[in-house]
């Protein structure tokens, strides 16, 4: 009887494994972060998968109408298309004004930004799985899982109210505080450089003082004072006691959007992978026009100059330096800029209001490469081996650009100071002297040797998780640790109990040994 | 001329990754770690590499007339091969009586057997590098890589004298020391349980309070004391001041013989890979008279028996406990056994010298696996989906039981006192109850679904280090810092101090301030 329960239960189980598991839902972040995940989802879709994007109206780059291979969900939010760029852009500027040599302003000017971010998000966020119309409508779509950007929260409160397992992915979180208190990750602050404190990961002894100042900040501050209206978000709609924070520790899988050709290594767990630079292609043909102008380069080759998505102008005075800057070098620029012409601007520079940034880093011509910073395009850089002039604006932009110049493959500018000869020498120094080849060229091989290609884990997990209705062989036992526990502070406080009470014990006993002996002695004396 | 010097490194670059690199020389152990050693030597033999194998004279199963596609290179050493076996057995032996149930004993008698294994493993070393023909001949032959199991050291050495990489196979080390001061893992103690122990994952407080004790133990004490002597060796040898667990810190990778199937999620770093089961293949068919024994078993099914390649006897006493109890079972059993035939032995129990083990578990007759635990033979049970009976005797076996406990596909019995009637009862739990297998399936699914084959990922690594001279961008910077700086002990004590400063600055002026205002008060009173 029993066995044929256990033969039973094994056809379930494989009856289970061989159902339809295909169907994603997803909840996606804007910008960069979105051209990023797009790629997994054509990857997914391409593979057989149902995926649905959940977006708002206001949403900027997630267009329903740029795709073939996705299904959109467009739930509509009191928030205008415009308002929230505006909030972006604004959210951006504050950012990239922040005083980086004082670091307590540095902090909490920082600090400011991500509780208005957090707002925003949250605002969004309540727009959704308020919508009862539309959480009906994804309960009986019966998905198998949902994948979401961490950066933006909502995505595991989808997957409480729908009841299905979700995976992550997340480039980093401010202070890596996600991956610390909600992943489990473990940034021991003497070697590992905490995310936006700019750090190497070999440090001088001030270096340490400071990385270790970020990690306490993070550590504590941040997270007692920023998560309670998150939480108390979360009770409400699930009506029972809820933190974020532990809502996300129940993540399957955590994507992270990083190498080891990139960033430093770093202490890891089974349930994160490093998947960066999964979004890099083979370069396409470029456009007949600006394919002509790199041909036009002959010898010396193109320096490509973008500063990314989000930032298609400048000053006037700005871009006159730059372009005074450019007018000198033999090579030929392609340049990524939408503002008013510059008058200095020199014969060898295209200006271009979109350029392919990939196709671009992966033309035989390129030689060096003019960018912000930006997660992609570094990845894009190092994917192609082009070294890199970098010119940090906000996030974690000082940080790649940090990164970067540690490995030798970027010298750095700060773009508000730099006059046209630092930028004239920095480019003839990334162009001309082989280190700095050398240098991308190894990352490049690192990046091209990996086991398995980057993108063809993130499906693999994705799937595995809906294959497997979870992922939680991988989980950690830290998660169910309270905080005391967690640091062994009860066992320590036992054994160190134990120990006075031992060393009581014996001085105890050697005092009444003496006493005993003096007692004698002056007994013996007297007689 | 700057560019054509970019141009000829990057060419030079391209022609020294395309220049030979598959030469491979092994530093192997014996037993168990061999057979599993070898699986991954034949897959890179037969992948195009060269692989030469050092061993000694005294080698037991480490054979060179067993195999064609390596070569060996056998060095004399002082030890008879007889002399060698006794010892192995004998320190089987004295680790088979340790007392389980007295912690300080149970620690100091272990450290005892590692003392005897790791002065045998000196001199086994010694032999070999202080044999100056033998390496001259290896220097000759320019080894591209060293490939060792870093449970025996002395391979990291041959790398040092070599000049070249080196990557490690390891299953564990006692206590994970060498993973934590060798390999840079961290042990958080409250929820990874410390091999030796045999504590699960999910601790009490009680548990957790014995896994601190290990911990420590493990973390002072043994490295403190036990190393000196390899130290003082390594030194001499290559004729500077040279530090064991230094040395083995310099290891490009490290391969360990495990995975989440198996054990219990834990912290990592980016130059580990776990690679647990490799060596495990789909069933091979049976030799004629074994099939038809086991055909013959009807729906009933079989029950493999067998306690590992060291041991195939057993006391009289014992062996007719285990052949009464399985007399009473409706299965056929196929038992490894060389001592004399125990009288209760049933009609449905055959005795056999040698069993192909992982072809036996992979037969679809195969109900149950009666173990002593040995990491190959669990390791095959779960990629087959054979739930277990464990009596496990010595080393890692206590602990690899356990772990099969915890996920619930095994019963645990003790060798020495238990009884006919214990041993039926768990038979029939593990056959009986569907939950055993569907756990023991549910872990061999995990075994089978990773993005990769271990013994690609295994044989990847090794190429890589080749192609690469080495991984030095998996490594964490913590190799660089001592044990104040990477604990931040330095940087606490500034910070305190800092602190300490202000507070005691801050009492000072109040304390200033509130005599201020006494003085004034009273002379206000006065007038």
């Amino acid at each position: 009887m029993l066995q044929n329960i256990a033969i039973c239960a094994f056809i379930i189980t494989l009856l289970s494994m061989s159902m339809k598991w295909n169907s994603v839902l997803v909840w996606p972040t804007e910008y960069s972060h979105w051209m990023n995940m797009k790629t997994i989802l054509d990857e997914l879709g391409q593979r057989g998968h149902e995926v649905t994007v959940l977006t708002s109206s206001a949403s900027i780059h997630v267009d329903p109408n740029k795709t073939s291979t996705i299904k959109f969900e467009v739930y509509p939010t009191s928030l205008s298309r415009d308002a929230f760029d505006a909030f972006v852009l604004m959210v951006v500027k504050k950012w990239e004004r922040i005083p980086k040599d004082r670091i307590w302003l540095h902090l909490s000017e920082m600090q400011e930004i991500m509780w208005d971010f957090s707002d925003c998000m949250r605002n969004m966020c309540k727009d959704a799985v308020l919508n009862t119309k539309l959480m009906r409508k994804l309960k009986e779509s019966k998905f198998d899982v949902v994948f979401a950007d961490a950066i933006g929260p909502c995505g595991e409160l989808l997957a409480e109210i729908l009841k299905i397992p979700f995976v992550y992915s997340l480039r980093f979180s401010p202070g890596y505080s996600l991956e610390m208190h909600s992943g489990g990750l473990l940034f021991p602050p003497s070697y590992v450089p905490i995310i936006l404190s700019e750090l190497h990961n070999q440090m001088t002894f001030m270096e340490r003082i400071k990385n270790m100042i970020f990690a306490l900040y993070f550590n504590f501050w941040f997270q007692t004072f920023n998560l309670k209206e998150w939480d108390q978000f979360y009770s409400e709609v699930l009506g029972r006691p809820t933190v974020l924070l532990e809502t996300m520790a129940k993540a399957e899988i955590w994507l992270i959007r990083s190498y080891w050709d990139f960033d430093f290594p770093r202490p890891l767990l089974p349930n994160f992978d490093f998947v960066g630079g999964f979004h890099c292609k083979p370069a396409k043909p470029l456009p007949k026009e600006m394919e002509d102008f790199a041909q036009s380069s002959g010898e010396h080759g193109v320096v490509v100059f973008t500063l990314g998505s989000m930032i298609s102008n400048m000053p006037e005075e700005r871009a006159n330096v730059f372009a005074s800057a450019l007018a000198q070098i033999p090579q030929k620029v392609i340049w990524r800029f939408d503002g008013k012409k510059p008058d200095t601007l020199g014969a060898n520079t295209r200006l271009y209001k979109w350029i392919p940034q990939n196709d671009l880093l992966g033309h035989p011509k390129t030689k060096a490469f003019i960018t912000h910073g930006g997660g992609n395009g570094v990845y894009e850089a190092i994917y192609h081996g082009v070294p890199m002039v970098g010119m940090p604006l906000f996030a974690d932009q000082p940080d790649n650009i940090a990164r970067m110049m540690a490995k030798g493959a970027a010298v750095r500018l700060d773009f508000d100071t730099v006059s046209s000869t630092d930028m004239l020498n920095a480019l003839k120094t990334v162009i001309n002297d082989p280190l700095y080849k050398e240098n991308i060229m190894r990352l490049s091989r690192i990046n091209h040797d990996q086991p398995t290609k980057p993108l063809d884990r993130i499906v693999f997990w994705i799937e595995f998780v809906m294959r497997h209705r979870g992922a939680k062989h991988l989980r950690v036992a830290a998660h169910d640790l309270n905080w005391v526990q967690y640091h062994s502070l009860d066992v320590i406080g036992f054994l160190l109990a134990c120990v006075a009470t031992v060393i009581f014990a014996i001085t105890k006993c050697c005092l009444l040994c003496c006493q005993k002996f003096a007692k004698t002695g002056k007994k013996e004396k007297r007689e």
